[in-house]
């Protein structure tokens, strides 16, 4: 392997740092971000595992794309304004044809929400990303886990369950004939999109908000917990989606819109007056109490990587 | 296993994530941080893993604390005063006793150098902690590897190659009779300083700097190449040890000064007219053109993740 480290990312990412708040990106000890005045700064970071998160056989830049979706889905449900991210790369080898189709989808996924890659690291070793994304919001005015109270609507955005269904697909776990569909569920897994809009949106109404990663259910609990409330879910109010129930039967619909995680949608609570945003549903509200339940069942948390 | 990704996190880490800067810390989708006005934020990430970085025999603790100490290290060439910092750490189970030891290591950092834990992730796989550091300076203060002008004096923080020593002795290749003098710089290894009071002095008065992680000639190397200089270094000024001279001979110490890695001194370029900070020497000068030598002879850069 004749490349050298520094040459690598020169090649691949520096192209990608160029943003409003960037004093200083790529290429010194540090980076240097100016934050708007009267702003807090949201700070949060994903590591992504190959085998745990991701196959080996998913496309260089889908993995990319998700990375960085997967953060930003952070700053959504913060109610954030995307401006600036870090790239930890671990990679078994140099090979510049994975880099570059990585980097493409990088370069995709930043441009789309607006957020320049401004440092980072490059590691030998198996195969791990972890990005960490930056934003801001005006000083008082992100959201939290744990605003929410009694009388609240739980809301959904989206059609959530889509990216476990396209998880089953892309692993052959599932096989639907329609091609369109069965392309358009996978590209749920292998290309989310933050909900950035929607969460600048929200910080205004909402009393509480969460992306959800682990699951529907596993983050409806962390939101009580915080906010030191009972939400009780409606599994009939669930938003499917029309390409999602023609592939499978209705139950297992609800149980991926449930459980299955990646689907990066936000999950909030609405206050009593708070008009609810178009493409978001109410699924439940939130109670006196502690805990989830759905359709009247007490519900445990969904995923969690050690506990099995 | 029984404990749980998130109680494990909360029993280790959130104990560590008080701070000036903090509005909002571990816990929610995202940290909050207040950088102060009329400042501007430094950021940047370094990757340790287990067999590139450190061996697997490195107590837990020193394996935190350096982690730390490196990425805090890049704040230190900046000038920046350290704010928060970030943990993703990737372990292969969850180890209750190595956690333990590992929060011990990094608790003792971050209380050293006042930068309290404020988000993270943590995933099962091949070990490997990432840290992502902030810090903050006045917005035109911050130093850069970029300006060095011919005519600079290039100077050096304490004793560079001791890590290096420290590491054969760690790792059994180099027998040193005296026990005081081995722990002590096997300690320089295991429990490096990130030099942050003095890289906020020389804020004020260097044009140039960056922190020795890849090994003195390697980074006066990337010095030279920011600033569009030539450095020349003069191996006799080296600031050896005397417990690096006690245990080899002096080209070995001279070798390992200068091309050894983990030192995490500042290396910097003084203005004619500047003083030299306490603990500090003169090794070389800025002069036009490009490259470095090393007693008028050309040299190549240092270590390299790829390269080899």
């Amino acid at each position: 392997m004749t490349s050298s480290e520094f040459e690598l990312i020169q090649n691949y990412f520096t192209g990608l740092g160029e943003g409003e708040a960037v004093r200083l990106g790529i290429g010194d000890d540090a980076a240097v971000l100016q934050v708007p005045a009267g702003h807090v700064l949201q700070i949060s970071t994903d590591t992504a595992l190959e085998g745990t998160h991701f196959s080996a056989n998913l496309p260089a830049a889908d993995i990319a794309y998700r990375s960085v979706m997967a953060a930003a889905s952070d700053l959504a449900a913060m109610g954030a304004v995307p401006m600036a991210s870090l790239l930890s790369l671990t990679l078994p080898e140099a090979n510049s044809d994975w880099l570059r189709d990585f980097s493409t989808g990088l370069g995709t996924a930043c441009a789309e929400i607006g957020l320049p890659l401004v440092g980072g690291d490059t590691t030998r070793g198996p195969l791990a990303i972890t990005v960490t994304v930056m934003g801001s919001t005006p000083a008082d005015q992100f959201m939290t886990r744990s605003g929410a109270e009694p009388g609240d609507r739980l809301c959904v955005s989206g059609t959530p369950g889509d990216a476990a269904a396209g998880l089953e697909i892309l692993k052959g776990d599932l096989l639907v004939a329609d091609d369109a569909i069965s392309a358009a569920l996978a590209a749920r897994f292998r290309r989310p999109d933050a909900r950035l809009t929607l969460g600048q949106t929200l910080r205004e109404i909402a009393s509480a908000c969460i992306d959800i990663s682990d699951g529907l259910l596993a983050d409806a609990g962390h939101l009580a917990t915080c906010s030191g409330v009972a939400i009780e879910i409606d599994s009939s109010l669930l938003p499917l989606s029309e390409a999602l129930c023609s592939v499978i039967d209705m139950q297992q619909a609800k149980d991926w819109a449930l459980a299955g995680g990646d689907d990066y949608e936000l999950l909030f609570t609405l206050p009593r007056n708070a008009p609810l945003p178009a493409g978001c549903t109410q699924i439940g509200r939130v109670v006196s109490g502690s805990g989830i339940s759905c359709d009247h069942v007490p519900e445990l948390a969904g995923y969690d990587h050690f506990a099995h």
